[in-house]
């Protein structure tokens, strides 16, 4: 059920679901109410009048009885429950005119899915692991072929099934199996990922075991490994499970991890930590999911090319050496018991493969995810984070590169920046007039911290309201006790200490800005590098993909506003999520993807930013919000231009 | 060098090389001298005339020195050393033309050896392992693909070799490797069997090493393990060892072993046994050739189908069991370690495959190493043993059987039996007035008792000459006291003791002789067997070989006097030899011999004899020298008409 919620003086409407909170709600439609508490009630600020239609709740001791009659609620306490007439009580006297220059409704990019019964309409539901019953005829005089032979024939005949081939390991259990259920039998077929490979029979059972067929898809990301058990018959995902990856206490990130290795038997031991880590998560998802292990047939894995040779056990010194050279790209597929997972020795492991040191299979997982590579749309594929990834191209050609954004996207190196837990400021927007916030938090409870989509709506809504200038520099002049400095170091004071969790002001500070403004700066030039490398221009991007964490919850006009996104329609933007994760997921539900992957990887060409004279040049460029070259964001320029009329 | 002998008065002559034993010449001219030493030079019966030219040697105290002056010699102590005339004092007055219906000259097959120059004529010499020198491009700025992707791109440019893959744990090592000489480097290939198949790179070394590059073939035979290791750029043996199979403490044949493998641990047991052997005769034959075990790229291996799955650690349970099914009859290539053989990780093991339960990989091995898969005659192929294996067939077309024949013919069931070592009776021929003997023995020294090869041409002898009817049935009624009755038991002496080493009477008895037959006779019926089954007769086949250990001094035209060989002409003979281990070495040497094994053995139809019904038939009327049906055999039949007229 969807309610439509007008807002006043501002004439803004917004369709929002049943039981939206209502502060969320006038957030999405772009229109200010002051509140400082993150939505967790204690501020009392956020005051509105309910013209028409109810509310479930919004009652306080904020709010007198006279209040409560009139029929004022709190709107971060209210649940929209009608079509509603809501009024904001306007301290200031603004324009309308003003008030609709301002930024309008919040936009986040539309989530990507992957949809299993699309994939079955579209005869792609092809799993890369089968399982077939077989009631093969018993041997007798006559007919006394040999037990592996009488399997592949009856494959051959009955299931056009060829190029068959079994490994030793199988054939010792055979003989006993094959007689176990009087020849019904049911075998695990692997397909090759070369439509000309061979079928590789994984594991024979008794008796008719079809039904329970199984994968796992596994994400390992530097700081956390997410998987999930899907069933390969209904392409369900069974459940799903997270867990820190146990390598973090020997290095926040690759490059300390590597070092890491490289003493006394550090490899081994950071082997046998993500090892250990992805165990725990395959433990609890099959436990969850009702599965035994021994009916998990296939596995697919993804992570940067560091966490890749930490898995397979392969030294990761070179990545980090000049000229930054990774083991390899492609791995074979193998068993999951070679790397020691916690597995049985028919269960087939794949690993997604890499481009370079710094573009690694997850990035190719979420490029393989999104479809970027059957897309005649020239994409910008963004993964962003620490180290971020860029994929730019379409179904004929592809350029990736990766770029140092430094830890701002991730709330490091901001003075109150925190990680998207709750109380994490996630939301904001600024009185173009009194220059005072409207604040939502994740959980919308008190807050905590800053994170970073909460980071970049900030300094875009900072931008717009002219509290910061282009380069991240507050006006001093603004008349108001928010924007103030403390220890030689300007700042603007988003909650004040009573309405947060840490008794400390909660502020956003111009080395804050300025580590988002270099993050988003090696983000935006890498872009325009790769394009400028291939004779484009950033204006010819016509889809943007973005991948990782992060994403889910950025404001897409603030990121454009900022200059971390190009100008772009907000529908041409999707949100992937783990790109990582779903790459694997597809690749455990559809054969053809699979096939698709050396390909794709065979097609992309990497650039080493470092070694691309340009890239420099870009980047300082790019270190200005939203850029020094504003004909890049002719849309920002003239949305800025009039704000500031 | 080799002389003309010529033998008086029986007017025969034969050429031999320098230094052979006289009484050998007489032997292969079809002369018979009285000999019941074996050769020894004891018994002093071996007295000849030499009236032309000079031997050395055969100077003897049973010659007086009169008989010395007078030219007279020793023959089992006289060495060839010039052309000869020799005069046989004959004792009673034969007719001339009686001596010459005697048999002819001895003719045992011409044995078939692998030539390797021929192969690399017909530009067949391509082993399945290659080493190849790669000088790469070192990693560089503009230039940091992955180490394994360099290696295969370099592959692919610089030699053209594409379908590369590499396994995981031979990735581990590369880093570190491709460094080691600055990216010099020689890379391990692996030839697929299939031509579509991948080319697998098993190992990367650090410089040139391309010139070390050595495999090793080994059979696997039930008795004795044999080993051959050989330099895969030259194509030459380097050196070879034989061991006995260290599971014969659990049990003489197949059968007992199997039953060996069904209780505790059992199977462990002897494939541990088995694979012990083997590392035995592979460490034996690597020192020998100077061989580092590391620079062994790949093996090869072959035996019979319970062998095969004992040393693939594959329970043979249903081997022995009615309907007799072995586990499979393709083996994919694996790992030597997979199989705990004392290889490096890089050395991949190849297994021939086997038919059925009863035709193994040592015939397919012999099979391919005969070529006769790709002749277009049709060539009876018979391996002669306790469990003796016939295959019939040509280029288009191949049926096989295994049939039980009994230990005859390796000495077993045969009162003074043995193996073909030093004193066993190996040939023989019977004065046809006199009965008196004429026996060599292996090495020339007193008798100790009967080979297999040596029973063969007793009994042909002994039917040519009338002491035994077409039954095997002593002629009571001759005069001579060589034959006798002991123990109700009709037997005749061979040697008497004070000329033997055992210090018994060695004698052949009629039960020897009728295990003999029945060993014969099934050889025989199951070859009828198998050409009926296609429609075929014993007279179509234009071409016999023969392998195992048997087979290399077998007189033909005994083997045929007594039926167990179709009439053919000696020179359509072949011996083998050890086809097994023959095969092996070639399979490691060409690679296009290798790619036919599977369709070989897709070729092949196996045969039951337990389940052909005219089989027992074609046995029944085998029971009898040569034949019951003498038309399968006129010549014999002519010949033996002719002698007893």
């Amino acid at each position: 059920m969807t309610y439509t919620i007008k807002f006043l003086p501002y004439e803004s409407s917004v369709q929002v679901e049943e039981n939206e909170n209502l502060i969320r709600a006038a957030m999405e439609a772009g229109v200010h109410i002051n509140a400082s508490c993150g939505g967790s009630g204690v501020c009392g600020k956020c005051k509105v009048l309910i013209e028409a239609g109810e509310v479930d709740g919004g009652v306080s001791e904020h709010l007198s009885e006279e209040d409560h009659a009139q029929g004022y609620r709190l709107a971060c306490k209210a649940s929209v429950i009608s079509d509603l007439t809501v009024r904001i009580p306007v301290e200031s006297e603004m324009e309308t005119s003003r008030l609709n220059r301002q930024t309008g409704a919040r936009h986040t990019a539309k989530a990507m899915h992957m949809d299993v019964e699309e994939l079955k309409e579209n005869g792609l539901f092809i799993p890369p692991v089968e399982k077939i019953y077989l009631e093969l005829d018993p041997a007798m005089e006559g007919d006394n072929q040999a037990d592996v032979t009488r399997i592949i024939n009856h494959l051959r005949l009955h299931h056009d099934e060829h190029r068959l081939t079994m490994d030793l390991p199988l054939m010792r259990k055979v003989p006993d199996i094959i007689r176990e259920k009087n020849f019904k039998v049911t075998a695990t077929i692997v397909r090759p990922v070369r439509k000309d490979g061979k079928n590789r029979i994984t594991n024979i059972e008794a008796g008719d075991t079809s039904d329970r067929n199984f994968a796992i898809a596994v994400d390992i990301g530097t700081t956390t490994v997410y998987g999930q058990v899907l069933d390969l018959h209904s392409g369900k995902v069974l459940a799903q499970h997270g867990e820190f990856n146990g390598q973090i206490s020997y290095g926040e990130d690759v490059i300390s991890r590597i070092i890491f290795t490289e003493k006394g038997d550090g490899l081994e031991v950071l082997h046998d930590k993500v090892v250990e880590t992805i165990n725990k998560v395959i433990g609890k998802i099959i436990t969850k999911a009702g599965v035994n292990c021994y009916e998990v047939s296939t596995i697919t894995l993804a992570g940067n090319s560091t966490m890749t040779q930490l898995l397979l056990n392969i030294k990761p010194t070179y990545i980090r050496k000049d000229p930054y050279v990774p083991a390899s790209i492609m791995y074979p597929p193998f068993l999951a018991k070679e790397i020691h997972l916690d597995l049985p020795e028919h269960t087939i492991a794949l690993i997604y493969p890499g481009v370079s040191s710094y573009v690694g299979g997850d990035i190719i997982a979420g490029v393989m995810a999104a479809g970027m590579y059957q897309s005649s749309e020239l994409t910008l594929y963004m993964d962003i984070g620490t180290n971020a990834e860029i994929v730019i191209g379409h179904q004929d050609w592809m350029v990736c590169t990766a770029a140092s954004a430094g830890p701002a996207f991730e709330g490091g190196g901001v003075k109150y920046g925190m990680r998207a837990t709750k109380g994490a400021i996630e939301d904001f927007s600024i009185d173009p007039e009194t220059y005072e916030p409207m604040i939502i938090t994740v959980g919308n409870v008190k807050a905590k911290g800053i994170c970073g989509s909460g980071l970049i709506t900030l300094a875009a809504k900072l931008l717009e309201t002219g509290v910061i200038d282009s380069r991240g520099k507050f006006n001093q002049s603004l008349e108001t006790p928010r924007i103030r400095q403390t220890d030689d170091i300007w700042e603007y004071v988003l909650v004040y200490k009573e309405d947060t969790q840490i008794e400390r002001d909660i502020t956003i500070t111009e080395p804050d800005l300025d580590n988002l403004i270099r993050a988003k700066g090696a983000m935006y030039s890498a872009a325009l590098t790769l394009l400028e490398e291939i004779g484009l221009s950033i204006q010819d991007v016509e889809r943007i993909i973005l991948a990782g964490g992060f994403g889910s919850y950025v404001d897409l006009e603030s990121a454009i506003t900022i200059g971390l996104l190009p100008e772009i329609e907000p529908d041409k933007v999707t949100y992937l999520g783990n790109g990582s994760l779903l790459g694997c997921k597809t690749n455990c539900l559809t054969n053809s993807l699979r096939r698709n992957v050396a390909e794709v990887v065979n097609m992309m060409t990497n650039f080493e930013l470092a070694s691309t004279p340009s890239y420099m040049d870009h980047y300082m460029g790019a270190l200005f919000l939203p850029h020094t070259e504003l004909n890049y964001f002719p849309k920002v320029k003239a949305r800025l231009e009039a704000l500031r009329k």
